[in-house]
């Protein structure tokens, strides 16, 4: 059997100990039958501090050539300052777009035993359970010109640019209905096509693609603005979201504090299946950032990045087995109420460190 | 005495039916001692079906020499397919280009009697008063180029052009700080400088503005996707947020739908004070839509227009003790539980119709 090659960016703030917990995950996988080849390396605020780059090319070279990448999280105050070419998010957003991960997978889940903690009354969101699917490598995040000018007289202008291609579209519409047909087969797009042309081309494309191939799956079509209000009011109206990397950053975030459980939600990010081999280039990473404040003091919550790497074990290295076998121990380790600091309701408790939740989830394995 | 020009857009939609109790509303304002002058024009899908325009330029006339514009709502699946140039919508922000409202405040306040209708706990909204403060002439909603490219090979290309301007932001977020004076002093400016150009502008101009102007004012910044889950996680942490076009339009129905009461909140759109008259342009709406499908039903709740008109009372007509007079009317009224159908929860209850809600109102002034 060949090892799968896996890049591991743990990043900045808590990233790198998540990411010391999923070494324990993998390192209790490689002792189980399975081949991980693991190899580290630095992106965001580490990297600029080690060579000047969010991210190096020689990074980028073996980000090309691994099957998957798991990253921790990038950023923090300490590189406020830094030039906006090498701000630690370049370093994330190259990684995207060189890697032309251009579908972004972000579930939105309740846990039973965590559902207290949303800030939503618990009838609306026990049970819930949505897909988000998000345009990456597209949008406002990459058009061109994107750049501020010195127009004199004290005054600048700042333009950033939202391209959409009818390409891009489809194949993010397509993800969007492939993922649909293994749940509840229903899709929702959203744009704001009553004040943005690319919001008028992403639901023609949306609506075409949906009639040419997808005639089976349920499409309905809802205002990006209508679209946040309706997760807010009833979240479990939805199953499948389909929306451009901009919206999809917003909703994304505020369906995952619905949840209640940031610290618990992982994202993958694809590329299209190679021609030749079906393989798929992605990258995946908890939807919590590098949460600096906590960082380094051991209370962070690792199961995210746990997670993430259960998403790499389903896309990457078709091992669905695998992957249920560790989200079912995460549930299992939460049954039995072991809590991180995040997961402590106002009523406290005794919270575990990063690396007893770790070590909890490796033994429930 | 001269009397106070109004233009009523009753618009699309339940536009006209809450437009209707205004109308009372004015009236007993004319028989206690005020006195308005009110004309009826067009706007949106009911403006294009009769001029094949969503606003005219003789309506545009009328709107520049009023002194308020009270606008019900526009648009509706009727009008689904009419040219992207004269959809309903354009009406509005042709309105709100025209007339320069940059500023749009849209206050998210949750009632004391319909606090249980948020989807939040009770605890988390209780006496929430947040006050958004929108740009409304800038960013991606105006910015050129506009349009979708035919590339060939049934490829499109569509562009939205996110540009803003040094002056443009200074004079927004001095609107955001001169209000919060009048709060709670504190104001959180949202953006998102890590992805986009734009957000490094504005962060860097409302800090300027900050600091050579406004240092008694407590300021803050958070990335625009962190902004939304803060909204939900904890709302009563903001008194004023400070934010652009597009995040100001995600921002604001969020942060409207956590009040639980939507067919409540009003909204007013400023221009500049006039050098000579001290007088500012302005256009008042409620912050729902034209609700289509309980249109003409008599089902609609006519609060959000009439309190539209309590902030035009405030801001408009100096008549701050006839405002506060309105808004007082509004709450002993729904003090003694007079509700239309979306103030019903889900134990129900009687409803009374858009015109009784209207009297009721009226009654108690
Ligand atoms: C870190 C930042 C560049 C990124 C984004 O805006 O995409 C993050 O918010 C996310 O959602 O993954
Ligand atoms: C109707 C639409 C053009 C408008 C907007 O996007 O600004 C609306 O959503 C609003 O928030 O006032």
């Amino acid at each position: 059997m060949m090892a799968h090659d896996l890049l591991l960016l743990a990043g900045d703030g808590i990233g790198p100990e998540v990411m010391g917990e999923v070494k324990k995950v993998i390192g209790w996988f490689n002792a189980n039958g399975m081949d991980f080849a693991v190899e580290e390396d630095l992106v965001g605020g580490c990297a600029y501090d080690a060579h000047g780059q969010a991210v190096s090319d020689a990074t980028m070279d073996k980000a090309l050539r691994a099957d998957a990448v798991l990253l921790g999280a990038v950023g923090g105050p300490k590189w406020d300052k830094v030039p906006y070419e090498v701000r630690p998010e370049a370093g994330l957003l190259r990684l995207r777009k060189d890697l032309e991960l251009f579908a972004n997978l972000r579930p939105a889940k309740c846990f039973d035993a965590l559902a207290d903690f949303s800030s939503l009354k618990r009838e609306l969101i026990e049970g819930l359970d949505i897909l988000i699917v998000r345009e990456l490598t597209g949008g406002v995040y990459f058009g061109e010109p994107k750049e501020i000018r010195d127009l004199g007289n004290g005054q600048k202008r700042a333009i950033d640019t939202q391209v959409y291609d009818t390409y891009e579209i489809e194949r993010i519409a397509a993800v969007a209905f492939d993922m649909a047909r293994l749940r509840d087969n229903r899709v929702c797009s959203m744009e704001k096509r009553n004040v943005m042309r690319s919001g008028v081309l992403w639901n023609e494309v949306v609506t075409q693609v949906h009639q040419d191939r997808y005639g089976d799956v349920q499409l309905s079509h809802m205002l990006a603005d209508a679209g946040g209000m309706q997760l807010v009011r009833a979240p479990k109206q939805f199953d499948v979201i389909v929306t451009d990397n901009l919206f999809g950053d917003m909703l994304s975030d505020v369906a995952a504090m619905l949840t209640g459980s940031l610290g618990m939600l992982p994202s993958a990010s694809l590329g299209a299946p190679d021609a030749a081999t079906g393989r798929r280039k992605a990258l995946y990473e908890p939807v919590h950032g590098s949460a600096p404040d906590i960082a380094g003091q051991g209370k962070a919550n690792p199961i995210a990045c746990i997670l993430s790497f259960a998403m790499a074990l389903r896309y990457s290295f078709d091992a669905g087995e695998a992957a249920d076998r560790l989200e079912k121990a995460v549930e299992s380790v939460l049954a039995q109420g072991v809590r991180t600091g995040d997961l402590l309701g106002p009523n406290g408790g005794a919270a575990v460190s990063t690396a007893q939740m770790g070590d909890a989830i490796v033994a429930a394995l």
